[in-house]
């Protein structure tokens, strides 16, 4: 089969020939019919310092897609070949205190596929059948190769109360972008992005941000804390990962309300936890992954009630051989999601 | 001022001129703009045996409504002339142990205006401070009218999980009706009417279920589980207080769901309860009343954002004085909600 | 080996030769130290009518043991021979919704060891090994028997708010007194029994009940109201099944508390909705098993810490061949549990 | 009255002849028989930088006590002369978005008796009368005048899970101790201290801690992670304030655990997001005050059940007049709690 792998410790990564999986008892071959390039394959990619002591090569990377399963193991009994799939790409130990506790997407002994296991950038992809999540046809099958950051997005808006509530979503990244229409379809009274390059406050526009501050421009914690009264934002979604705006997302959620943090900033930040956590009162929450498999199950039934929208946020489509001009759309910085379609582009 | 008053244990009201409402240190006199009519406002009227009682005419009664603050008693602050508001007609005392934990709404002594207290059907009608809600102007006159069963949906809609959820909501009256819209703006992701008028039937299609269920043509346990893969429902709003209805709405409940009770069943209800309840590992909620004010702010954070069409729901507006022909229309169940004006039809 | 064996549809069950279990890939071999006779395995052995279209002979019953494990399947890593372990003996399929969602307590393919597959009334029992859980040392060998029981205690006084709580359990057998053990331990402020039995209502009190009601003497309702100052308990623990117990249960909750059904009633039971759910804007939960695995993870916490005191709900020890003895005193209904011991009662 | 006053923006404070509190129409005067000096009363007294921009002199500062009603304004129904009472300092404005939500504890224009007005060093203090909390006479009065900082331990605990999980409490002051007692009472199954002061580590070992570990002799996180079986403790309270032991103190927290931040930093604190709360999924919360009154129904039901034991956190008992002595040895560090008497010792 036809797959992308990253050969060796530098730069870039080559298409190669390989031979398809061998599957275990337990285990599902799904054929690749969409796969979606993460922020994290850019970084393997271009062998940024950090993945550098995670991934080993030889790897097929890629760990967003969907397909349709073509054989299944021994074992299997409740998935069956031809079905329509996405699945979980963190497969956890089934035997630690988290796994035990309902607590999967943050096991002690997590395993992700297409980072330390070979992943969806080919034209096959071996499966636990455990992770393997049946899709209703209603959902289109570009936007089920975005479950994995649809499902970041739904985790974090989920996370605690949001219908009536005010939104801050910090970061219009395609996270950022996702959780901005998830919030609006889950009754979000109003949803405020903080975004400063002009694409994506474009983007955070046409997906139902009710606002959208660039805090180059005006101050964001000032503006949020006007829209809302002088209280602040009951919900802020931090889907930056940037150290100063981090810290405004503090300073913009309102007494009693939760922020979630999802971005992950490249080093420590430094936070006014008086003022901003314990006089506030505030929950602050890290979200990591999906849960497992609530966040799947919700998102589905969104996907499948038709309203979320998430043609804006795909930028590009390119079969799998043209990866080199994905990575590099994608260093640019000036697109959203790109689908690569490794057993060419469907009609 | 003009009031539509319970002159006399028995049949019927008179319009009749009354002083207007003397206000307390801690009072707001309000001029009623839009006044709805509730069907325990029927049962006064009609003197059913339900309320008789529990009323000791001479009463004003009515209490739904929405209108501006005319006057306010001499300890009010945070309340001025002019205002444009709505009130929570439950009164509670403020040193229960409800009220002390935050359940305010379910008050060991609470007392209600418009059936302990003089009500809103008047021109003016007194309300403490602490009750009067202040409303944005976005939201419209006549949805204001609608906030107390408006917030009897919003409260059992919220009382917990909605988004991305399956729903059915047995019986499709007014409230039925609300909350078949709040469920669908929350992030339900399927809401399945019961019901058997064909008028409500057509309503709740209107704004928005998915499907209804008319349960003297279609089994409705059998087709709410079908519909949702077999399982059920996740959530179940039961909005008929019918005791057939109440336990095929325990029926149709997925394990692990939750059903909250709103209509008031006329007699004790028969309960499978080891199919239904407990080896389901079901919630059961009793929900009254608006919890206080937490349902407040969110109700008026999606009125504001602009997500819920109460248009439909309304069926007729007359001026007080045709209070007569109101309670006629009603009594026949040939309508929805019916709107009242103390100070004349608004142009 | 020897195997306590129901042989036929009809009364009675034989002592047993049988070949030790063969293990699959992913199942574990445990030699049985000590196990403990449910109320059900009394149904089972007198051939109740409620078991008779469950079971089909011949079967090995029992299913509350603890034991040292024999053997592992080629499979299994996490566990290893000699360990001292228990056995979640519910079943669950992995892929039902239930199971998706972490609700495997109340899966829809639910099978039980000991009702749908052979049990632990044998020297060896075989067990999934993800049903299997490791014991501290520090928890007594008698008291690591009586986990399925204990599970459904703490699975009902945690499945809400308990600390500085008032708690009402109503039925004081076995599961009944763990209950007022652990909401002892678990910080519940007062714990009301409701009993009739003068044994149970003696162990209640050994056990830390605050006080003891007995309906046949005193009105269980007006006493738990005016021992909680008039409010009513804050929590209700349903463990007797007894059709007007629960009723009772219900209407000894104060507004806005919580009641927990875990007694099995035999029959549907009439309730008061309106004054006793829907008013009181009360939450009931249906209780089933033990949650998978938190549960398990409190309650090892807790016996490991020593905070719980079960010596006194152990009533006789014996060795299995005794079994006929052990039913009989059951049935006789004077005692709490047996502990039975098929390879013979340790010094 | 004798009162202990700031008397001007300086280091001290002087025992002054006060006229007793006017009333207005809903306060209640009360007859101080203990009251505690609160680390901020230090701050006060010493004049730290602090506290210099919040108080106004002259004021009665103190805000811990208990007393005897002596007096209610004519509005006030529920409280009656001679009852034994203490209070909750913080007083609400009732109409803020916080205060509507039902977080009185964090009112946007919260004012604090004792800081902001008036307080409890004095014979008498006025407080509102819905701030009143009438005590069970089962409490011991000189319990009863520690129930501001126990309210924060109580908060702390309670605000998430606590039974059959482990805890740290980081910081065995006055607040950790209490909470190392209530978390104990509540079921938690293993509380590790961590402190460095030699004296308050004996206490936190009197009072119920399973291990007390010192920094500067042990690496706390390593011995939390050990103690644990690796996975770290389920929840961490972090009662000291100091930026090393925070950071520590989300290190020493297992994925998925809470901690709950009730020490002050006086800086910011530079934290480890990404591994310390990100990809943990770790829930962190300001805790300030005590839930109105959700907290105070708790504590006053754990007290009153006899569960806790705040003895050994008294250090020394003096009557008003000896004020010198008492901040003296407070300053020294050295010394846990001191109750004042403002009239006198009772025998």
């Amino acid at each position: 089969m036809k797959a992308l792998v990253k050969t060796r410790a530098g730069r870039g990564a080559a298409l190669e020939r390989r031979p398809r999986p061998e599957l275990g008892p337990n285990d599902v071959l799904v054929n690749v019919q969409a796969a979606s390039i993460c922020g994290t394959d850019l970084h393997i990619y271009s062998w940024d310092p950090v993945m550098r002591n995670r991934i080993r090569p030889p790897l097929i990377f890629g760990h967003e897609f969907c397909g349709r399963v073509e054989r299944v193991g021994s074992e299997v009994t409740a998935i069956r070949p031809g079905e329509f799939v996405s699945a979980e790409m963190h497969v956890s130990c089934g035997h630690c205190l988290q796994c035990r506790l309902g607590q999967q997407h943050i096991c002690a002994n997590l395993k992700i596929i297409g980072i330390d296991l070979d992943g969806c950038f080919a034209q096959y992809v071996k499966i636990p059948a455990s992770n393997i999540l049946p899709l209703d046809p209603a959902i289109p099958r570009d936007y089920a190769a975005l479950l994995d950051p649809l499902g970041n997005a739904v985790h974090s808006v989920l996370a605690g109360e949001i219908a009536g509530q005010t939104v801050a979503v910090v970061g219009c990244g395609p996270i950022g972008l996702m959780a901005i229409q998830v919030a609006r379809a889950c009754g979000a009274s109003a949803v405020y992005g903080v975004e400063i390059k002009p694409q994506r406050i474009r983007l955070a526009k046409q997906v139902g941000a009710t606002q959208v501050f660039n805090p180059k421009e005006t101050p964001a914690v000032a503006a949020v804390r006007e829209a809302t009264g002088g209280a602040g934002a009951d919900v802020v979604l931090e889907m930056s990962g940037n150290p100063k705006a981090i810290q405004q997302g503090f300073q913009m959620l309102r007494a009693g309300g939760r922020i979630s943090l999802l971005g992950l900033p490249v080093e420590p930040v430094t936070l006014d936890l008086v003022p901003d956590v314990i006089f506030k009162g505030a929950t602050v929450q890290g979200i990591y992954g999906r849960r497992m498999y609530d966040t799947w199950y919700r998102m589905l039934a969104l996907l499948k009630a038709g309203v979320l929208e998430l043609e804006p946020i795909i930028s590009a489509r390119l079969p799998l051989e043209r990866y080199e001009r994905a990575f590099s759309l994608l260093a640019k910085g000036a697109v959203s999601k790109i689908l690569l379609y490794p057993n060419g582009i469907p009609k």
